[in-house]
């Protein structure tokens, strides 16, 4: 059965985390679903605007397979500010779903206080912002169900990362070569 | 003065591809102009739905200092079959405006009839389709003001590159270390 995973727009994401996450993920047969935080198109930290499939108040966080958080600024902000976020985060990290952040989006993880003792990473310069978590300088950290990243730059890594969570290391292996991705 | 890059956007775009090119050239203070074949909403390959800055009827494309074709299926298909988009491509050519394709999409150059003695490189396994260039299995080829890229693991290089061209080496190394790019 196809895997379901949904990611959060906010205003101000960064355009190459949320497209690279969602189209890889697609080409690996998941099912995702954009959730914008509010009603309409949703503009991008370099102001490509997306359209999303849904907003977040018409799902149900918790029924997906995976929770996965852009980066972007103010998009990460404008996140960390939505307390239904937060409890989405907190909500599935709990039922022992994926969690994923990119970039400073790990601060949203923080935030909602599931990084307590956990690996994690985050944008260089910003690992103060990961309160209570052990954070390491690598491009993509897995620990249990969360899964972190860098930046706009190790957005494949992170998405075939969850590629091989959701689907299996085969696939993920077979979307990177279509990818033409080398790393 | 800032420099102005047209992309063109037709339905079934490469997400990753057409992002990554506007949010790098954005990031190194290129005005980037996002432009689709048809008014409203454009859909990428993997069902991801961006809103165009503008049409391509309403734009002049020989304005610009660079001309940039994503790749997808079918957005290369649909980009070979508007004549403007051959035109754009053919005049901005002859002009010695910067060319630019990435993925599938050198083929609508080669479309164009601009590739005959050039070197250039498609998505590995498409290069019979680069009629009278010199196929190239590189990652980003560069001949003269013309520039071709291989897929959506190659956006971030063919994007750097195009930052090289149009701003110069230090911009793009300033904004490869802010994407946390390792390549």
């Amino acid at each position: 059965m196809a895997k379901h995973a949904v990611l959060l727009l906010a205003t101000g994401f960064e355009e190459i985390e949320a497209t690279s996450v969602v189209d890889v993920l697609r080409r690996a047969g998941v099912e995702v679903t954009i959730a914008g935080l509010q009603a309409g198109a949703i503009q991008g930290a370099h102001g490509i605007k997306v359209l999303p499939d849904t907003t977040l108040g018409e799902i149900e966080p918790k029924k997906f397979d995976a929770v996965i958080l852009p980066g972007g600024n103010p998009g990460y902000v404008n996140l960390g500010r939505d307390k239904r976020v937060l409890d989405a985060v907190k909500t599935a990290f709990e039922l022992g779903k994926i969690v994923a952040a990119i970039c400073a989006a790990p601060s949203v993880l923080a935030q909602a206080g599931i990084l307590k003792g956990k690996r994690a990473t985050i944008f260089p310069g910003m690992e103060s912002a990961l309160t209570g978590a052990k954070p390491l300088s690598e491009r993509v950290v897995m620990d249990g169900n969360l899964v972190t990243s860098q930046g706009p730059g190790t957005a494949l890594e992170f998405a075939l990362t969850l590629v091989e969570l959701l689907v299996g290391k085969q696939k993920a292996q077979e979307v990177k070569t279509g990818l033409v991705a080398k790393f």
